[in-house]
């Protein structure tokens, strides 16, 4: 047995009585995290006629590539020592006041959507929902979202939801720049009152599209040759300008103006609409996310209705299910950017949907007078700060101003007052030399401290309550909101906490998650997210960062960073890691950006011809485009492999302007290709870089690395491959590897050119849950998880291939860690694939991945953590409904009003007093015997799809829409 | 307006934009809290005829009795900043390790346990399982509790559950004196191997009741006279003894044998049945619940199948559903002791069933294997640990040991160890003045800070894994235990995290909680219980002391105590508060025991007859029997309320032997009884104490005090009152307030007689839970929220009273914060009001508290936390039941079989092919509009109680049961 040679590590062999296996803890997490037992894995290896694990895996990944020793990492801890590791870890965190601002301010998630949502896996675990029927929870929350987010901007459609804000912001310039009226306008004014991190980003997304950022003031810049524009509203530094005016020059010249605005602000201020804009982003972070040391948050996107097609992002819309009821969906998804591959102007699909849940719901419990009340409050205090500055002497930035105030020390130095303050344990922003900013918040209590800081660290002789008789709270009356907003009863009912956790309770039942059955999700990894991983996310430590705190008080998070990335190294076999890409999407950006400056380094910047297989994800395409690549697809042969000899021709004729070629490995066929390493080979012959695509890394951990078979950079999936959460849609990270050539490019901290993601390192509060995962598991943990991985996939494979051919498989005849099963064979009974999924449902199950890569098929994979008696359960639903389509095709069952287009059943359907169908009502609702024990109803009936598209409504339907 | 007025605090009122409310924090609670919006509240008075709150207090609550003055409490706090207070408190506690034993364990939550129960509303906040068919969830989890306890201890039947191992062995002492043999047998005898807290509460226990409590070694003891005897299994100070021969001499003189027994122990040990022990009881604390400082945890009690009937506590049973399908219940409700009033032997109600619940799931999470692992893990660090002290020298107690070890030390002392272990934040017992005990746990990892406490503080020149060579990991073979335990497959198949998640959420999503409508339990004042009052519970500082850590570690807890007393002093109007008594009834027991001790000081220990009215709950007589008063009723007058007259007489009567009267206030027929202080002189005159039943306190708080109006003593039930939830069935706090004569006679701190129970504190780590509560409310907001309270009830009576009749109402015509619907009407129909509690499923809600305290009516009690528009839907189910009920009396409807009869209808039901009722299915399952929204499905249909009652099967089924 080679020193590779795939076991369960000691730890979990309980039965073995010698004293040394008692050393190990009582909370070994590897048997909790892998789904079958060592009986179940025996019987399935049984099955597929291995003698033992490490003979499948032999049999299944090619030789040529396996690892030849066992990873090196820390041993296995124990799930209570983890923690308490971790633990010790953060709390080198130093938790100051935060009066940091710039687009992250420091808030009160409400106790009831921290516990119920965020610390809750009937949120957290769920996938993404393109089965609408069973995430109409989901999308309910979404489109309330969605409203606040039209409301509160005043544009006619907002979408659900974007990354960040500063690559908001980016798209934002990118549609501006795909509709822009002339073709010859090439550059994008930025105003200088913007974010940094907002115009790093900018810079980067602009660099190879070959658009020019002109950062510059507003009201003295010319705008000649200029597509479109953003400005902060308000400013980074706390100004409010009037930018009618600027609107109206932008619009002379036929460019768009894009506004970035802060949410809270908006509930007092004149709406970006009311100027004229085009579009508004913007962060939501600030409704109830915790700041997590920059990550994840949602962040919003709003335009004209004009636009709508071109929007990037998910966008959830209303239309109805088979009754005729209201039912929600993800709308215009023929728009959406990875469909579109090559012709997309945006990447982007992973949003942040648990956050913008967060959100939505954080304004859905104040309703529109709390929220006015927080923003009212927020600006008082604001007010009464600057008097009191103003009483100790300093001269305060004019207003208007919201929340944030520029304090002008005169000959003093911002590096003294801060030095006092951080003495004080407080943060404040040097502005410059000679200035400071201080941005308050939700959680603003007691101005004391600010005063003694900035009166040399003696108490004032004044306090905040005397202030208050010479403050006026309103805004300005020139930007004075007049609007109404939030007048759907959703944001005015649900306002004690007894409601708001029915309200989350009843949307959370509609939905169908991994706390319900497994969501055999092909290429999208749903494996278990321990609760160890998850509980560090909401410790004070982890989440109170402001993502610009002085480096010193963030040791923790640095020294998690470092091992994170050195364990990470030593599992993809690079060089170096950058964990600031905040979504897989981005990180393929980022790598493609990082062989970009590659080649251009070698005065090579003409290399941009990008190899893509046909099979490959559709954002791959979608990526190399924003990297200003050309996309050449390369052929397939029947087999599902790339095609060797296409490939080679296709280097060859592009020879002198290769860029890369970008490879998704195992195969998104779910094959191991024995070729890869002959096709990196390829690739490197002809100058190009290899991009590897590692959506599919849950194969490959512990048995054989990308860095060492040929691949020069590699995005991770930490939300496939490392039990991030789904989180019903996002967050997602997605770092990069890369070989020791090309760490010079990656992306560089914050505010410099090279930015990918708003904050240094991207959704850093999550990236605890890799950390934990990693650490329970040890590197023998986690080969045993891919192995067993693979042997679930083979298993299903096995057991449904009489039923569902399957379609592509390796030399062996063994598929990777899924399968892809042929359905098209009853599309001669009428019976389509989605029909399969839909029937599913009324089964208890979601279903696989439909139709991709392969029209017409199910891409199934199962994870490591399912037990052999989840994957019996979900092989006889599967082979259940093949029974029910034979009887369709032998015409036993009717070709129309079947079980299978009727799909899914609903409770109200069932219980219809007029039943129509040829089958039982048992029939439709209880097909399985498990379903009788414990049945998960659909929230609608099959929804209407074209409908919805047909007739587009991205907001709240009134009330009576359901009568 | 006096000065009392009720009106909502400023705080709350968020349309008034003058800048002083700006100063208020952005979360102010009791908007948060109260249920009805200020526009609701102002409808129900209309509805009610009365122009402001204060009015209808006014009117509802006699002038003689309120407070005139504001509750003197700290102002109300922000949710925030209140946690922010509270953290601030506890780290003060330090959080040592601890090896200090007796009876309590460091463990390990499985931390998908944590999240999922512990942390998870869906079975915090549900009731107790009364109403089966939406409760089947927890009575599962019950039923693993119970089969795991009737396996581990080998006992034919195990009950769920006590409150703590102490009170478990006086209760089994009580059932041992009930049911012995010989009538002058009153002797008990008690192993001095015993934990000192369990000796301290059976002294309590055993002297109002006349037993003689005889401590001695079991070996040499005289048993003449005993009735029964109870030994450690093993000993306090870890000794594992054979008690066969013991247990023969006991038998031999007609008593029985009582084990404690320590149930980790028992997965290797012998269990207690096979030395033919009578009853075994012990703490489950160690299986997964955390120490809390004492508590709450569950205890357990199981004895032969022939003492059944003289259990005390709840049992759960197997019975079958109307359709046949297993179906379980709470068994033998008859037998329980609150009903059987003054003949109860025992009074024990509230139990501690999601503590219950986690330590089932711990032995689900673990499995036999699992747990057997723990054990001897455990059990082998413990002879590392021996092995190692004997080779620094010590002399060590001998074997067979499980987990403690004694360290003779020789001339050295044990202060100067336990010294350096403090040093090294490491707790130790002294057994004595020169032996030091230690108590290894699961969590146990490395013995290296032990070893250096023992030599001197310096690194012992080995360390564990060299001692394993000489150290053999079984334990003594003449104790080892060979029967199997766990062997039912609930126990042996979820054990990976998914499958544990799943079956979690299997069970939550079959009971109705709080999450899903309102719990309109009369007299059990279902109320939010709030996130962040819930929060804390889970923080280390908190959840991870020893009840006998040191005091001067636990500072935090010490001044949160002294908060917390002082607060409910003034709540209460009372002198002194203890916060021992770890349920309602045992705040019952320890307020009369002070009773009976304060007559005693007197030298009138012959005052025992206790007066109590007929209304009263069936807890007064039983803790009256148990503090060995005689009971004397009292009438009610035919409007409900106390016969003054017949009082007089009783107290006349019993002048010379009067001890004391049981009232409750208002009384439990829901009304503000006019003559309460003339009743408290009445009792004072003649010598007598007047004990005040809190369990409708939710009705005065901030307007009235018991101590001011002629109560001497009262409990509360701070799991009703003050917001901790009754997490489906217990934990529950007692508290007792006294006035200043009665102080000295409160429950002693551990140790000595006059406790009542096994922690000095009782379940101290729930205690933040009112803390917090009450710091969020302030003295005003409390006032505010009772005042709702009695609004939300005077409304429900008022919307249904054309339909039902309200029974008992006040002198002005208002009822309290509760009131009794008279269903009496419809029997000669043929419909029982258990048919409307069964038919109110349908509608989703949760049953009224049902023929209390008067038969064939409904007990609503809708607390401050509901909105009008749930008690609108409320009394929308109710009316719509009503038209159901005519349709039968007017013959529309048939006499057996209709929508009430047939009532819950089951998911299955409905869609069943066969459809022989003569209505609707959709009118069965969706009888009122919202069900159509959001329908919460009962598990199972009526469950036949008589059938299980008859054919009592208390462990899990087994599954063919199912088929």
């Amino acid at each position: 047995m080679s020193a590779t040679a795939v076991r369960a590590p000691s730890g979990s062999t309980l039965s073995s009585a010698d004293s040394a296996s008692l050393f190990a803890p009582c909370d070994s997490f590897l048997r909790r995290h892998v789904g079958p037992s060592e009986e179940e894995v025996a019987r399935m290896l049984e099955t597929l006629g291995f003698a033992s694990l490490e003979a499948l895996i032999q049999s299944a990944v090619p030789a040529g590539i396996r690892l030849q020793r066992p990873l090196d990492l820390p041993a296995a801890k124990g799930e209570h020592e983890t923690l308490i590791e971790l633990r010790e870890l953060v709390v080198a965190n130093n938790v100051f006041k935060s009066y940091l601002g710039q687009g992250y301010h420091h808030c009160i998630t409400p106790p009831v959507i921290q516990r119920n949502i965020l610390e809750n896996p009937g949120w957290y675990t769920a996938y993404t929902p393109y089965q609408a029927e069973i995430a109409q929870g989901r999308l309910e929350a979404l489109l309330n979202f969605q409203t606040m987010v039209a409301d509160l901007t005043g544009m006619a459609i907002a979408n659900a939801s974007m990354l960040d804000e500063a690559t908001a912001a980016a798209e934002a310039m990118a549609m501006c720049f795909a509709i822009r009226k002339t073709a010859s306008a090439r550059a994008f004014f930025v105003s200088n009152q913007s974010h940094l991190q907002t115009i790093a980003v900018l810079w980067t997304r602009a660099k190879p599209l070959g658009i020019e950022i002109r950062v510059g003031d507003h009201n003295d810049t010319a705008l000649d040759d200029v597509f479109g524009a953003i400005v902060q509203y308000p400013g980074t530094g706390g100004e409010i300008c009037d930018f009618g005016e600027f609107v109206e020059r932008v619009h002379a010249i036929g460019g768009l103006t894009v506004f970035a605005a802060d949410i809270l602000a908006l509930t007092l201020l004149k709406p970006p609409a009311e100027f004229d804009a085009d579009v508004v982003v913007g962060s939501t972070q600030r409704f109830g996310v915790p700041l997590g040391f920059g990550g994840p948050h949602a962040a919003y996107f709003a335009t004209r209705d004009e636009f709508k097609r071109h929007m990037p992002g998910r966008l959830v819309g209303v239309s109805h299910d088979v009754e005729g009821r209201p039912a929600y969906r993800l709308s215009l998804q023929t728009r959406e950017q990875h469909i579109r591959r090559e012709k997309a102007t945006s990447n982007i699909c992973t949003a942040q949907v648990l956050l913008a849940v967060i959100a939505g719901m954080f304004a859905v419990y104040h309703g529109p007078e709390g929220l006015r009340r927080i923003a009212r409050r927020v600006h008082f205090f604001t007010k009464l700060l600057a008097a009191g500055l103003t009483r100790l002497g300093y001269e305060i930035s004019s207003e208007p101003f919201f929340d944030t105030v520029r304090v002008n020390l005169g000959s003093e130095r911002a590096g003294e007052i801060l030095e006092i303050a951080v003495r004080h344990r407080i943060n404040l922003r040097a502005f410059d030399e000679h200035t400071i900013c201080i941005a308050l918040d939700e959680s603003v209590d007691d101005l004391a401290d600010l005063f003694r800081v900035f009166n040399g660290g003696r108490d004032p002789e004044f306090d905040a309550r005397e202030l208050a008789e010479s403050v006026e709270s309103q805004v300005d009356e020139r930007f004075s909101r007049r609007s109404d907003f939030l007048t759907h009863p959703v944001f005015n009912k649900h306002h004690t906490e007894t409601e708001m956790l029915r309200y989350i309770r009843r949307l959370e039942a509609k939905d169908l998650s991994l706390t319900t059955s497994m969501i055999p999700l092909g290429s999208c990894t749903m494996k278990l997210n321990a609760t160890s991983e998850m509980i560090p996310v909401t410790w004070r430590h982890v989440g109170i960062l402001h993502p610009f705190a002085p480096l010193e008080q963030t040791r923790g998070y640095q020294e998690l960073f470092a091992q994170l990335e050195d364990w990470l190294a030593e599992i993809t076999g690079f060089a170096s890691i950058s964990l600031q890409p905040n979504a897989g999407s981005q990180g393929e950006y980022a790598g493609l950006l990082a062989i970009r400056e590659f080649h251009a380094s070698h005065g090579e910047a003409h290399r941009t011809v990008c190899l893509i297989p046909q099979s490959a994800h559709g954002t791959n395409p979608a990526s190399a485009a924003m990297a200003g690549f050309r996309v050449v697809p390369v052929r397939c042969v029947s087999e599902g492999d790339i095609d060797l000899a296409d490939l080679r021709e296709k280097a060859a004729l592009h020879h002198a302007d290769l860029a890369c070629l970008m490879v998704t490995y195992p195969s998104t066929h779910g094959v191991f290709e024995e070729t890869i390493r002959e096709v990196c080979e390829t690739i490197h012959a002809h100058g190009g870089q290899v991009y590897m695509d590692g959506a599919n890394m849950n194969a490959q951990v512990g048995l054989c690395r990308p860095g060492d078979f040929g691949a020069d950079v590699c995005h991770l999936n930490l939300h496939k491959t490392f039990c991030i959460p789904h989180g019903g849609g996002g967050p997602g990270v997605g770092p990069i590897g890369v070989a020791a050539h090309l760490a010079p490019f990656l992306p560089h901290p914050a505010g410099s050119a090279g930015q990918v993601s708003a904050a240094p390192w991207g959704s850093a509060s999550i990236l605890v849950i890799p950390w934990v995962y990693i650490r329970m598991m040890g590197g023998a943990g986690l080969a045993h998880a891919t192995a067993v991985a693979i042997l679930n996939a083979n298993y299903i494979a096995r057991r449904l291939e009489t039923c569902f051919p399957v379609l592509y498989r390796g030399k062996t005849g063994l598929v990777a860690h899924e399968c892809i099963l042929d359905l098209r064979r009853w599309k001669a009974a009428g019976i389509e694939v989605e029909d399969v999924a839909k029937r599913l449902m009324d089964y208890g199950f979601h279903a696989p991945t439909v139709s991709w890569p392969v029209p017409g098929t199910m891409m199934i994979e199962p994870t490591e953590s399912e037990s052999q008696e989840e994957l019996d359960r979900f092989c006889e639903a599967m082979i259940s409904i093949a029974v029910e389509m034979s009887e369709v095709e032998s015409g036993a069952a009717d070709r129309q009003n079947n079980v299978l287009k009727n799909a899914p059943h609903t409770a109200l359907a069932i219980t219809a007093a007029d039943w129509t169908h040829p089958y039982s009502r048992e029939r439709a609702a209880f097909p399985a015997p498990w379903t009788r024990q414990h049945k998960f109803w659909p929230a609608v009936g099959r929804i209407d799809s074209v409908y919805g598209d047909r007739n587009l409504v991205c907001s709240c339907p009134p009330m009576d829409a359901w009568e």
